[in-house]
Formats: structure tokens, C-alpha cells, sequence
């Protein structure tokens, strides 16, 4: 590896995202940022201001044939991941690609085939399943504190911004099918969406979800550019205990130990319902920075020489989501059949 | 009318929401309680402690027979709205049944039927049309100071109560359906509904209902028996302001003078959006009590000797709206098409 | 005892409070309600109505010469409760006052005395001593929970009700002082006030109350009749553990397992300090109405025969105090030293 | 003035809060940071990367004797404010000081003498001030739509950050202190502290202050670096409306049309109250940067050579409260008379 065992890194795309990527780089020990690259030259120009030492160009080549770049880092926009991401592949480049790994479950999966062949690492950035409230749910589901999940409800709401070329559900659906493969360890077997492109003709700009999954979870995903205030409110239903997590909250995660007490009727008796609630916990949270944490675990893949093959299937399965709602809103919420692969091949998921 | 023009009443029914019925009539000027009615001796009983010049009775005839009864209040269970109101309908007793008016969409339009056949006075208990900021609401629509509705999003949620036979959407549904028709002076086109039955198998009591409007409203409902805390949250997004309206809350509306400015793209150019953002308002309700009115127009009604054929006709279609929910629950979220009859009549509404 | 070991009881003042104490009184076991006394016949009448097996008069000798009443219940206004109470205590009677037991700290003694000549009970009806979020926070207190207590800081404000003969102190400050003195086992040794009288001159509305502890404890009330929205917030600060109590809120209670760790210097060191943020818990708490609670803590002593020296101490103080602070407000802020006598005998508090 | 018009600025401190002056700065047009100056060369070592083309250096000479620097912003611990201060003044530079402006009334009135000698511009960076909540509050205090203010009462509390060598007074007290006199036009009569000193011996970490003005208004500031959430609220209670103001909220400003209207009692009668409530309203703010706009006032006063005299009565009458409040807590709560000069003179204020 080059330059004494740091990495050397290619980033490519300096837009909204981007920037926050190069920040926490810059500060990696056993990192070297060695480029930077973006299509605008002004752009590119300020953020070369900020980091002296790094080469800054335009030229994609640039940081592909650097033989001292280990890996890439791509944040640009989403129609271009499949391309940029493919020739960094195809180039040796270990890849670190913003989230939607691609434009369309066929690209992403062509991208992981791509990786193997290359035997380099391919990550996505689905950097919520980095976020200590998220992760701290998975371990709570994992090790059964909810009991049997019942249903899932979140609201990804804001006033804004519409995206220029992509719908509220690419642009934000994502977020919420990552964070809910993680959580349930499945992927749905169907999807449902319905919306409307209020303002823009053609770009949807709120969308209701319904995923089914095979265990009977039903989840339900509100997502919208049009809401008088900012909402990122889930609730996780369990026979146990009852979650809400309102990310960027004050206390993201407040667990309700509440539930309902069934008993099944007697001879000639009729079933009985008590309703039970207990206490409610705001627990102390990791307060790790979300994209440090993911970033290391792409250059702990690049160290250890080993693929996450679990999240790879995830990643494609995010972008078979998006592309799933999009049929069924096209077909005015006409159920669309999912056929997944994360979560099928037990022992898979670390 | 009897009584030296004091309306005679009937109470029938004092399980849940009777009671409340009986205190608002006990109080009301020109309305005399003549009989209370349920078949439950003790519950009957302890009323009539408390009423002691009232008759209390567990045979509806005698509510039917008394001449000096002009008009019946029935708040008994759903399923036997119907029976009861007939035959008090049949006796040409002004006829006030609590939501929903029936338990299926025929039986609805069959009391609607003998009312007028009776020329009596038929009235359902919709008491959140009454509400001051369901009110308020209805009045900024019809003024226009919403702008074009985009969409609406609810959510009724709470932990429990599980009704013993009727599911999550006969119990909280009519109250987001009569709600949105009056708002939007409208019946919706079609219905979707998925949902779960996590706690009785054949029960739903988790439902996420879509609701499909001519004039291109989407209007989303989540109900819910299974929540960690009680939400009544409605947010209703128009091109020109957005309004969230909270039912119990210390504020229960707030109107954000919000929203997003579009401009074509010029010949060559893109289009272009900007976000505006201004005052929020928490404006100062009415304080009135909803049963009051709402028991207030019903005499109203009786004493000026006239029908509302709208108020009849957003009844029926509630019913008939939930019968379409169930409907495509039992399909898996199947769109099912809708005709109503509210709203379709320029003028009819009051 | 009267009535089959039923207690006899009379009840005084039918105006504010009195009804609430009317209500539960009916409904316990082992109580039998005889009488109820009001100077307004149109009050008194009005809830003779509600229940008629009651005798209803104006006259307080009625209740004083009846042999079957056992025990007396005085809810009329603070300046006649000295009166009364001394007439029933002579009487023989059981005697519950509403707080604050007199309008001076001498006549508040004055009762005691009577009662202990007489060897009655006593009892003062500081309802708040049996709320469940109060207690919860005395037992933490008690146990040590919250380590060692460093202030306490309390807001109680509303819009109105503005009081026609007494000052927010006397108003709202008993409540405040009798829970403080309860979580700290002792009375303060000085208080002072400011306040101003802004809408009836010479009737304060809002006051800031400061009372020092010997323990170094301090606490600080700020109590108002003018304020935009209704707060009831108390926040106590401990060495280990900090709490939030808000009356009437959704959680009363939410303890935050929140400190300050502090080393000492070292020989030639700076001290050093660092914070320490753990879970945040809304606990569930008991659901028991806290003035049948604490009417059945009266009916309690009557049955054991035996009185409670620690609640009447406490009694006395709260009335001390009241009159400490409006000495102090009349003298602007200045420093009132304070002799209570609640928490100076050990082991006396139960 | 140097450099083609630029306003040549030496920044000196660069611990908490000088990067963000350092960061304005450097945006601003029209001025041109040219040294950075700190006693810490591994802290100024950072902030010289950042800023390659600023000279760096630890002594105060290189401010003081570079010719091209015009003004000097000054953000270093409190007790070297004076002794630096006093330094570039004498030097002939434009001085800039981060609140509050001395450790002693008299250094601070000193510091306002000095910069008269020299007829350089002198300002205090009470930040405040520029707020946009802050500012709209004012405009409405001016323009009378509060009507008569009645009190205010604050609360600025916050779990840490304990200062090594001030009390709670000097770290929080400026802020509500320059807030109240900008708002009320005038400096109080007297103060009175208590507090307490719960984590390090003699450094109060607790205090509550009152504020009596000649007005009649009593204001109430609670200040404290021990409390389990942070709270920065302030409410203002006037005859026609209240405001409640929580900094950093999302909603900072909350304006609720409440009163209460008294009539004076007639010639037999009592007199009357009634409470009225409208809406409430969170307006739209202005989002400016306060820092941007103090900032652009300070050299705003250099371009026009004009001081402002009322803002250095302010900044001087900051200290001494805060002298006078820690005197006040040093005797244990003992009324501190307080002769200010902030508003004395009529139609200076600008």
C-alpha cells in the first residue's frame, strides 16, 4: 500500500455532500487525501484553497491513473455513481460511492460484479446505519427487546428541497429502506407507493410508502418536500417495548416499555385485552460522528482484504426499492412483488 | 311538539359516549329527557340515580310508544345503529345516531330513506364537524386562504382501545372521513387501506388508508390502537399556507405561512423554486362545546322543519368509505373505486 | 363511632375546592356524608340536588351540634378558616382544613393546641404532599438518589386567577413551600421576596421567592397569576442525579442521570472538572388520586387514633412561611429569618 | 486608511469564541485581517494554515506596531480585556472587545476615556443586541406594543461549562444584563444576587438575580451552569401582550395577544377582572448572522468617525451590574444600589 500504509484517496465531487466527506478524511490518521476532483472549476478552486497540499483537477483520468490512490471516494450526483464508480472499479480503485449506490438495481449489481472481479472493496454510503440511535435500535431488535414487531410508521418531512431531477423518493426514500433492512433484517416481498408532484410537473414531491415483508412486518414510509416543519419521526411497534426515533432530536431514541396483555378466550369466555406502560427511557447515545464511523469501516474492509457481501446486497436492494415505489407510483400505488436478496442467505449479515 | 314546546327526548344507550349525550341534553333550554334506555339494568340504574324525574327503562318501546317523545338520541353499539334507528324512524321519531350512521352504506341509505318517507328529522353524530378548529379550518378552505390543497396527511393514533368487533378503521375512521369531506366538499374517487391485525387474528388495529380525490387531493390516514403515545396530528398543505391542526393539543391549529414559489423555465433556461417561509399563527378558538352544537342543530333542524341532505350524504359516504377500507384490507391494499354522493350536488351545502 | 362504624362527616364551604373534597368523600367506603354547609342557599341547594340524601344547610351550628358527625371538612375561604376550624376542634369534631390551615402562623398554633386539648385530629390539605410525581421524588430524596441536593428552582404561573383578598404568595405558595419542606425534611432559615402588584394595586401578582436552608440547600419559586402559558416546573439539581418535575405534563416526571464530576487539585494542579450525561427516564408512576389518598390518610388517624406531629409542624411552617414572604415584600427583598419547627425533632417525620 | 480602503484588523485571541470573530472577518468585504495573535503557538499554528496569508505571532508589539492595522478585535480571557485593550487604544488602533468589556466598572469607564483621547472608535461585542429576536423585541418594546411592561423573567441555564476563574455571573450575566437595558432604555436602581457555589468552593455556579428599574419593572434572571437540559428563556409580561423568547429555538419568538383588563371598582362595588387571550404569533425573523451585523456596526462607527455613546453606557453599566450582583452575593443576598448612565440622557440612544 502506498505512501508507508496510509491509503491514498481520490475524492470525486465537491457538491452538497461531498465537502463533509473531505472534511473527516482530511482528519483520518492512516488516510492520505491525495486529489480532489469536480467538474467545477470554482468549486474545485475554493476547497483547493483549504488544502494546499492536495491536487485538484477536473480530470477524472487524474485520479484514476494515479498509481498512489488506493481508493475513490465518489459523492456526485446519482445519475452519475454507475459510470464514475464502474471505471474506478475497473481501474483497481477500492470505491466508496454516496448513497444510492446506483440509478438502477441492474447498475448496482453490475458494480458489485465489477468489484469482485477487480477483488477490491465496494461500499455505499448509507451513512445512517452509522448513527448511534440506529444502531442502537438494531441491537435492541437484535437481541429481542421489542419482542415481535407488529409495524413500523416514519415521516421524513421538510419544506424542501426539490431536487432538480429526481423525486422526494430517490432523494430521500433511501434513508429510510437502509435504516429498515438493517432494522428487520429482510427485505420486503412487495411495495407500494402512491404521491404527487405538487409543484413540479412530473417530480414527485410526496410519496406514501407501504413495504410487506415476509414476516409480517408492514412498514410505512411518509416522505415529502412539503411539510411546514422538518419531521424525522419513525415508531417501532413491538409486542415488548415501543420505540420513537426522531433523528436530530434532543433525545433521538425514547424507548416505551408499553404493550398489550392478550389472553386468549377461555371455553365460553371471550378474549381479554390489558394495556400495559411502564417506563419511558431516553438512553445516553454514542455520540461518534456517523460518517468517521463509516469511513472506517471502508478502509477496515481495504486493511483486512475482505468484501461485506451483506452490505453490498443491501446497498442493491435500497436502489431495487426506489425503483419498485417508482413503478407503483407510476401505476397509481399498484402493488409491485420485491425480490430481494439482502438478508436470504443465513449468517451472512455481520 | 310536546311539553309546552320543549322537545320530548329518548335517550337509548349510556355504554361509552351516551353519558356525554345525556349531560349536554340535561342542560340544554327547550329539550325535556323523558327516557333513558339500555339494556343493562345496572348501568341503567345508576343513571337514574342521577336523573331521578327521568323514566328508565331497558324495553325500547317504551321509548317508541310514548307520544310525548318527539325525537330519539342513540348511541349503541355499531352494529345495531340500524335496527334501532328504523324502528324509531318507522315510530316518526326525529332520529339522532351517533357515527358511524350504520354499519354498511345500504343499511345508511335505508334510514335515510324512512326519514324522508316520515318527513322526520334524521341527524348522525359527526361531532368533529362541530369541532372550533375543524371549523376554523373549513373556513380558511372555503376562502381560498390555503391556496390549492396539495394533500393532507393524519394520524389518529393511540394505545388502545381495542373494540371487541369492529376494527381499528370502524372505530377511528370516521372521524378523519367526515373530517376531509367537509373540508374538501368532496367524496373521494377511491381507497386504499393495508393494515395488521397484530393482537386479535381478524382485528386490524393498525391501518394506513389512502384516500384519492377528483380535484387531485391525496389524502393519507393512519390509524392506529397500537401507539406509544396518543397523536391526533392532521397537516394540510396548500400552495399558499399549511396548517397543522393537533385535536386536544393547547394549540390545537397552527397556520404556517409557508410555501414554495415556482416559476416556468424561460426558453432555454430551468425552472427555478424558492421556499418561503413566514409567521406561524395559533389563533385564538372558539371555545364552544362540539356535542353542544352539534345537539343544537339537530333541534334546530327539527324545530324549522327541515332536512340536510349534505350532512345525510357525508354520513352515508363515511360509511361507505369505511366498508371501502375494509374492503381493500381484506384485497391487501387493492385500490377500490368509490362513488359518492356528498359534494356532488353544486349548492346543497349548507 | 356513629353510623356502624361509618364516619360521620360535614362539609364546609362548597366554592372552589369544596366539591372536589364533596365528590370523593361520597364515594369512600367506611365515610357517610350527612351534612353540607354553604352561606350561598343557591350553591347549597344546587348540589342538595346532587344529593339528596344529604341535609343541606347554612347554618354552621348544624354540623357542630349534630352528635353522628364525626369529622368536619372546611374548604371555605383561607381568612375564615381559623374560625371555623377552632368552633369544630372545640366541638369535638375531627377537623380537615384546606390549606393553607389559617392566615397566620399564631392562628395555625392556636389549632394545634385546640386539637390536642380536645385529642381530636387534625389534618391540613396539602393535596400535593400526595401526588404521585411528589412522593416519587420524596422516596428518591430519601434514599439518596440524587446525591447531595444543591438547589431547587420552581415556577408556578399561570393567566389568573387573580385573587380578590390574597396575594399570589398566599395563593399559590403553599403548595410550593409544603412540597419543599417535605423533600427536605426541614424548614428553611430565611426567606425573601420581591414582587410587584401590576394589575391590583397592593395585591401582588408575581413574586420571586428565595428560601435558604441550613443544609446550604437553596431554593427559588417564582410564582404568578400573569403569565402567557400555564407552567408547573420544578427542577431539582443533586450531586448524582437531576429531576424535572412538571405538574400536569404528559411525564411528570424525568430524572436525568446527569452530574458533575469533580477532582481536587493535585499538589501543584488546577482543579478539574468534567460532566457527566447518562439515560434520561420518565418513570411510570402510581395513578391514585391524590385527594382520596388524602382523605383516607385523615380518616386513617381518626380510625388509629393517633395524629401526626410532623404534618401539623409542617402546616404551621407553610402559613410561617407565607407570612415571612409578604414580610419580606413588603420590605423589599429583604431577608426575613425563619423559625419553623417541622424537621427539628428526629426521627419524627413518618 | 490603509490598504486601498480596506480596514487593516489584527484579531488577538483565539480561544472560544475569537475563530468566529476570525471567521467574519475574514469574509467580510472592505476589510482585511492581516495578524492573528494568541499566547498558545500550537493553537495559533492551526489557524495560520487555515489562513496562509495572515501574518501569526504571539506578541501583541506585531498588532500594536503594524501601521497597516486600523482596528484591533480583541477576544481574550476576561481579566486581560482592560490591560490589552487599554494597550491598542493608546496605539491609536479602533478597538473592538468581546463582552463584557473590563473586569471592573472602572476599567471599563477607563477604556471609554482612553478612546475619547485618542478619538478611536471603542465597542463591546454584545452579541445580543444584533440577535434578530432580540431585535424584533426591542421594536416592539419602542413602538408600545407590549403596552406597560409589568416584569420579565429569565432563565440561562445549561449543564457546565464551569469557567476556571469567574462565577456564573461574569460567564452568563452580560448577556441577560445588555439584553434587559437595551430593551427597557434604562440601567436598574439596585440588584440583588443569592446563589451558590455547589461544584468548586467559591466559584458560584447558581445564581438568581433580581433587577428593580426606576420604571417599576422588576426583572428576574436565573443563571446557572448546573441544570439537566440547557434553557435560554425569557418571558415578558406587558399590559397588551406577552412575549416568551427562547434563544436558539425553533420558533424563538412567541407572541401571545394575552391581558388582563381591570376595571375600577364603581362607587359601592368591587373591582372587576377579566383575562383576555387571542392568538399567538412566532413571526418570521430576520436569519442575518448577529456576529456579521455587530461586526459591520463596528466599522460602520470607523468609516463614519462617529462613536456611539450610548452603546459604551451600556457596555460600562454591563460590568458594573455584574460588580454589583457578585457584591450583592458576597452579602448574601443584600439590595446593591446601582447608579447607571445607560439612558440618563435623553435621545442618545439611537
Amino acid at each position: 500500500m502506498a505512501d508507508e500504509e496510509r491509503v491514498g484517496v481520490g475524492v470525486v465531487g465537491l457538491g452538497y455532500w461531498g465537502p463533509n466527506l473531505l472534511r473527516v478524511l482530511s482528519e483520518m490518521t492512516g488516510v492520505h487525501v491525495r486529489t480532489i476532483c469536480d467538474l467545477d472549476p470554482e468549486r474545485l478552486a475554493r476547497f483547493a484553497r483549504r488544502h494546499p497540499s492536495v491536487r485538484a483537477t477536473v480530470r477524472l483520468e487524474d485520479v484514476l491513473e494515479d498509481p498512489q490512490i488506493d481508493a475513490v471516494v465518489i459523492a456526485t450526483p446519482v445519475f452519475s455513481h454507475y459510470a464514475i464508480a464502474a471505471r474506478c472499479l475497473d481501474a483497481g480503485k477500492h470505491t466508496f460511492v454516496e448513497k444510492p449506490l446506483a440509478a438502477s438495481g441492474e447498475h448496482a449489481r453490475d458494480l458489485v460484479s465489477r468489484a469482485a472481479e477487480q477483488d477490491v472493496r465496494l461500499m455505499c454510503g448509507h451513512v445512517f446505519l452509522y448513527s448511534p440511535p440506529v444502531r442502537a435500535v438494531a441491537d435492541m431488535l437484535r437481541d429481542g427487546h421489542l419482542g415481535e414487531v407488529y409495524f413500523i410508521s416514519s415521516s421524513r418531512v421538510n419544506l424542501g428541497l426539490h431536487q432538480r431531477d429526481v423525486s422526494v423518493v430517490w432523494d430521500l426514500g433511501p434513508h429510510d429502506f437502509s435504516i429498515l433492512l438493517s432494522w428487520l433484517g429482510e427485505s420486503p416481498t412487495s411495495v407500494r407507493a402512491i404521491g404527487r408532484d405538487s409543484i413540479v410537473s412530473g417530480l414527485p414531491d410526496v410519496a406514501f410508502i407501504d413495504l410487506a415483508f415476509a414476516s409480517g412486518v408492514i412498514a410505512h414510509v411518509e416522505l415529502s418536500w412539503l411539510s411546514p416543519s422538518k419531521l424525522r419521526r419513525t415508531v417501532i411497534v413491538g409486542s415488548e417495548r415501543m420505540i420513537v426515533y426522531e433523528d436530530g432530536g434532543i433525545e433521538p431514541l425514547r424507548i416505551f416499555d408499553h404493550g398489550v396483555v392478550y389472553r386468549d378466550p377461555e371455553t365460553f369466555g371471550e378474549f381479554h385485552l390489558s394495556y400495559r406502560t411502564g417506563d419511558i427511557v431516553s438512553p445516553k447515545l454514542d455520540t461518534a460522528e456517523p460518517i468517521a464511523l463509516e469511513l472506517e469501516d471502508f478502509f477496515g474492509l481495504i486493511r483486512r482484504g475482505r468484501s461485506r457481501a451483506d452490505h453490498l446486497e443491501l446497498a442493491c436492494d435500497v436502489v431495487g426499492l426506489v425503483e419498485a415505489a417508482e413503478t407503483s407510483l407510476s401505476r397509481d400505488g399498484e402493488r409491485v412483488p420485491f425480490e430481494g436478496t439482502y438478508g436470504q442467505v443465513a449468517g451472512q449479515t455481520d
